[in-house]
């Protein structure tokens, strides 16, 4: 009998709110035959004011038995900025090797956008998770006087990008327009940006059937509100994925719906899902946050871990449930989680 | 009796076009007294292919003897990559130590924006332009192995903020709005981004009149499409002001009015001055090109060369200029241009 052992790390702010929601519809759309399991962690700014510990090696480790990770959110104004991202998000990410972030954007049916015209969106940025300026590399000299000199240093490993390059080309493949963007600033960035282009050039030509294209950051980001549909898959490193993706979410109706998945393809460490926004304090507690990024990030969990019919039936649900809300008055987050559990069990 | 000495680098693709366009609003412009002296230097993808030279050093020098430097476009697909920014452009703007990159955003009457509801757009980016990610300090190593190592360091030292973040305050500070948002990645590049924000802290309580903000580039990019009239002036690093900028010419109707000055407010060298747009050298020779950004960049030259006046009458003319050609035929480079050339003498 088949069965999926999930660790929860709820997070602050909302990540309870949204998390128990998402957990609801994963409960509700999974066969009969499946045993979940689910264990919570307690991470996050709460755990930080209370023992000072952001992730203790021991939960590190535990972390690792879980088939995969369901996270909320992360943070609060009153801990010091980097040091729950760095201490905690960014350590799982990096310790449990997800080089491939995920983020798929589409608009949805009745989703505000702030886009005249309403362009058709579908796209999925694969963003590298691993490298570039995220590595923590970096530091500073004089700190504090005016001869002050601070590095931050992108570190790009031809093992790094390929690896992701060759997800990306096959998630392009894979999807009916078969095409992929490059993204990165080779016009600037010459050493790191020569290094992602060979790649790209060199893995594309195993695959004829995928259209390959390439932009600089800073084009991209004009075609992202002036053309999004000419894109379908986008590949690009750590920090322009963060950017890109942010953008991405902005013009699809906003950062309540955008999902994601910190992924290590090979099984070697669980795989982790979050929902693209952040800890929003200013609606915690009030029942006010959309779940609908978490839930999306939930079926990105399941086709992750081999429930392709279960994932698609989680989507479909979001579509249908964003194509008839026209007109309704706004839902709180409970109804939201009740209304796409019912969906997705029938 | 008054005098102006510039310096103008057509380049390639649509630059000459523009540039044209540009001296003749600027002749216009100029009061009778003042006498235009212009040297035009022959510089970018042609003289490379020629010569194989970017900017030979007697050129440096010679350009350094201008009161300013009007530069139309520079780059050519038939040269590879990075040649022609690197050895070019970035050169002239760190060998005069252009710190200021100052790109007003400005939503004009009549001009197609791609948001829905045509927000009140105005604000102004101050882009570091001599240290972060631009400084060309990185490498490779094992070059072209599947062992390669590429890393690109930024450089963030605390006389390159802080000149650059005064700078900004003391325009914000003469704007009626009296804001400024410093932009930063301060939770994932912790050491520049605490230079910047405690340099930014330091420096705001000398305005006390100046109301502050910050927001990580990735969250800017979502106000620039959801709220972009938040913003009134914006000091960013080189590379998140290089996304910006795009970013806030597309909403703005397009990089075909984006105008930027590369400015060494100290007078120590030359400042230079140039529409945000590329070479098109898909439209190139066809008379097709928008004039609009480079003119709006010569008003720019003639702020900073103490023509106040001159340069408010340029951009009342485009202003109303766009105003009137609702409804009207499509016009080229040259009929702009003749059009602008009339409204500011007048
Ligand atoms: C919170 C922060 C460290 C994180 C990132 O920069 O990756 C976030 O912006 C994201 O996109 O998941
Ligand atoms: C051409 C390129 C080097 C340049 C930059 O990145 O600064 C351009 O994009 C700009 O914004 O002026």
């Amino acid at each position: 009998s088949r069965s999926i052992d999930l660790a929860v790390i709820p997070g602050d702010g909302i990540g309870q709110e949204v998390v128990t929601q998402g957990l609801k519809v994963l409960n509700a759309v999974l066969p009969q035959d499946v045993k979940l399991e689910t264990k919570e962690y307690d991470l996050g700014a709460r755990r930080w004011h209370r023992t000072g510990e952001t992730l203790p090696d021991a939960e590190l480790e535990a972390l690792k038995n879980h088939d995969a990770i369901l996270l909320g959110a992360i943070g609060d104004p009153s801990v010091p900025s980097g040091v729950l991202e760095r201490g905690l998000l960014l350590k799982l990410r990096f310790a449990f090797d997800h080089f491939v972030n995920l983020r798929p954007s589409k608009l949805f049916p009745n989703t505000a956008t702030p886009l005249a015209g309403r362009p058709e969106i579908d796209f999925v940025v694969v963003r590298e998770g691993t490298e570039g300026p995220y590595t923590g590399n970096g530091g500073s000299l004089r700190t504090g006087t005016e001869h002050e000199v601070a590095t931050e240093v992108s570190v790009n490993t031809a093992y790094g990008v390929e690896r992701v390059v060759r997800d990306a080309f096959a998630r392009a493949g894979a999807r009916p327009r078969k095409k992929l963007t490059l993204v990165h600033k080779n016009n600037v960035l010459v050493h790191a940006g020569h290094l992602w282009k060979n790649i790209f050039d060199a893995v594309a030509t195993e695959y004829p059937e995928v259209t390959t294209d390439y932009l600089h950051v800073d084009a991209a980001t004009i075609f992202f509100v002036t053309q999004p549909e000419r894109f379908d898959v986008i590949v690009t490193d750590n920090l322009f994925g963060d950017i890109l993706t942010d953008l991405a979410a902005a013009v699809t109706g906003g950062i309540g719906l955008a999902a994601s998945g910190n992924i290590n393809p090979t099984g070697a460490f669980p795989s982790m899902f979050e929902p693209v926004h952040g800890t929003a304090p200013d609606i915690a507690g009030q029942g006010k946050a959309d779940p609908t990024a978490t839930i999306l990030s939930v079926a990105l969990l399941l086709r992750h871990l081999g429930y392709e019919a279960e994932a698609a039936r989680i989507e479909e649900a979001v579509s249908a449930d964003l194509a008839e809300r026209e007109g309704k008055a706004a839902r709180s987050t409970d109804e939201i989680g009740d209304a796409l559990a019912v969906r997705v069990a029938s």
